[in-house]
C-alpha cells in the first residue's frame, strides 16, 4: 500500500528509475491537475518541484519558513517533458543539489511513475534576507547534508 | 506514520471528529495551497472537496470517468470556513451522500485537523450525459453503496 | 474593444444582465482556467469572486492590503453554477455588499455573458485584526460608500 | 487608460521593452498570483506563457483549439525569473517563434512591467496528433506569418 508524500529510502528510489537521488516520495494526480486535454498540464510539474523544494529545504536544514529564516527564491528554471500523465497516476518526485555555493543552488529534479521518467528539471534558486535582495550564506551544517546525501559538489569557496 | 490518500476506516475518521462519514483520506498542506495572507486560501477548500469527490464517485461506481460515463456536475456548493490552516499541516477530508435523487446528490464535505474541524460544505451535483444537458439516472449499485455507507436517504423515487 | 478589467458603468452592467451591481468589470476565460471537461472548472468561479473582492474593498476603502489594514477573511461562501463557459468566452463579472454589519459585510457576487448568467453567489465576509482574530470595525467612509452605491442595507447597530 | 488583453502594436511593445517582439498584450497580477511571500509565485509566470501561447497559436493560425487541429504540446521550457511582481502590478507579456521547423517552434517569451523585464523564457514545443504521438506538421499560412510577423527562421526543411 502506497505511503504517499512520506520519505522514500533510496532502494525504493532506485527502483522507481531515480537511483541518482536520495530525496523523494510517492504522491496522485489529482483531477485539478489536469488540463483541457485530459492530461496532467505542464505547468503542474513546477508545482510539484516547488513542493519537494520546500520539504527539501525544511528537511536539509537550509530554512524553517519562518520570520529569520532566508528567503529561497528561483532564478532560472528547466523542465524536459518526456511522458504525459493522466488522472490518478501514482509517481515518485525527487530532488538534490548537483552544486552548492555559498549562498546559492544548482538543483535537479525529477519525476517517475512505473519506471518511465516523467519529467526532468534544472533550477538555480539563491538564499536572500527578507529584503528579497541580500545574499545570505547557507548554514554550514544544511550544506554538508547536501554534500553528504546528495553528493553536492562545492563551488565559488575560497 | 500517515498513510497519505489512503482510505481511512469509519473509527479513525471518527477519531478525527468526522463520526457522520466513512470515506475519507488524510493529506498535507503544501506551499501552493498558501495566499499572501500566509494560511491556506480559502478556494482551496473546494479543491479538496472536487478531489475527494472524484475519489468517491469512483469508489462507489458512480462513474470511472470514462467516455461511457455521466458527468457529474455541481450545480450549487456552500462552504463553512471555520479554522485557518497552515503550510504542512496534515488534515482529513471526508465525504458522503446525504440524500439521493435519481440522478443528483446532496452531498457533505468536511475537513478536520487534530480534533478541530477546518471547514465543512454542502454540494448539489447533477449527474448528465456528455452533451452536459440531459439528465442521466445513476447506476442501481452505486446508490445502494451510498445508502448502505454512508446512511444517504432517497429522495424523488415513484 | 472590450476594455477588459476597467470598471464598468451601470448602464454597460445592466445592459450584461446585471442590473442590480454597480462595480465590476469584463474579463475572458483563459486556457488554464479549464478543466479536463473542457468548460471552465467550477471552482474558478470562486477565484473570480476572489479577484474582485479584493479590487472592491481597495476601490470602496475598506481595505488597502498593507500592513496597517484589516484583513478581510471569508467565513461562509454560497456559489450557483448556472451555465458553462468556454476558453476564450468574455464575461463580466460584478460584486456588491448586501448587507453592512459593524465589522463584516453580507456581499452578492455574478458573473454574466451575452445576457445569460453563469453563475450567483453569496459571500459573508468578516473584518480581523493581522492576528486573524478580534474582530475591526469598518471605515466609516467605506460603509457609506457601501450603501451609496451598492444599496447596501445596515444591520446590527446600535 | 490599458485596455487589457488587447494585442498591442510594435510600438507600444517597444515602448514596454520589448522590442523583438510583435505580438503582446497587457494585464495585471491577481491575489491568487501570489504566494505566502507576497509576490508572484513563480511557476505563475509559465501560466501567462501558457495563456499567451494559446492565443497567439490561434491568432497566427496554427491551431483552433478544434478537434481537427494539432495538439501543441510543450517538450521543455527554460524561464529566467529576474525582478519580482506584486499585486496590482500591470505588466505586458509577449512571445514570438524564434525558429520554425516542418512540427514544432522554438519560442521566446517575456514579461515587462514599466520597462523593466520580469523574466523571459524559451520554450520548445510540436505539434502532434490527437493520439498525443504522431508528429503533424504545420500548416504553410501559419508559418508564413511567424516568418514574416516574428522574424522566425526556417530549421529542417529539405
Amino acid at each position: 500500500m502506497p505511503d504517499f508524500l512520506t520519505l522514500l529510502d533510496t532502494e525504493t528510489l532506485a527502483e522507481a528509475g531515480l537511483s541518482e537521488f536520495s530525496f523523494g516520495y510517492r504522491d496522485r494526480v489529482r483531477f485539478y491537475e489536469l488540463d483541457a486535454l485530459n492530461h496532467v498540464n505542464n505547468v503542474v510539474f513546477l508545482r510539484w518541484f516547488e513542493t519537494i523544494r520546500v520539504a527539501y529545504f525544511q528537511d536539509y536544514g537550509f530554512s524553517k519558513y519562518g520570520p529569520e529564516d532566508p528567503m529561497l527564491v528561483v532564478r532560472r528554471v528547466t523542465v524536459d517533458f518526456l511522458a504525459p500523465a493522466f488522472q490518478d497516476d501514482e509517481y515518485v518526485v525527487a530532488t538534490r543539489t548537483k552544486v552548492i555555493k555559498p549562498s546559492s543552488f544548482i538543483m535537479e529534479y525529477a519525476v517517475a511513475s512505473n519506471g518511465a521518467i516523467w519529467a526532468t528539471g534544472d533550477a538555480v534558486v539563491v538564499s536572500v534576507d527578507r529584503n528579497g535582495k541580500t545574499r545570505r550564506d547557507h548554514r554550514e551544517e544544511a550544506m554538508e547534508t547536501a554534500v553528504t546525501r546528495d553528493g553536492a559538489v562545492r563551488e565559488g569557496f575560497a
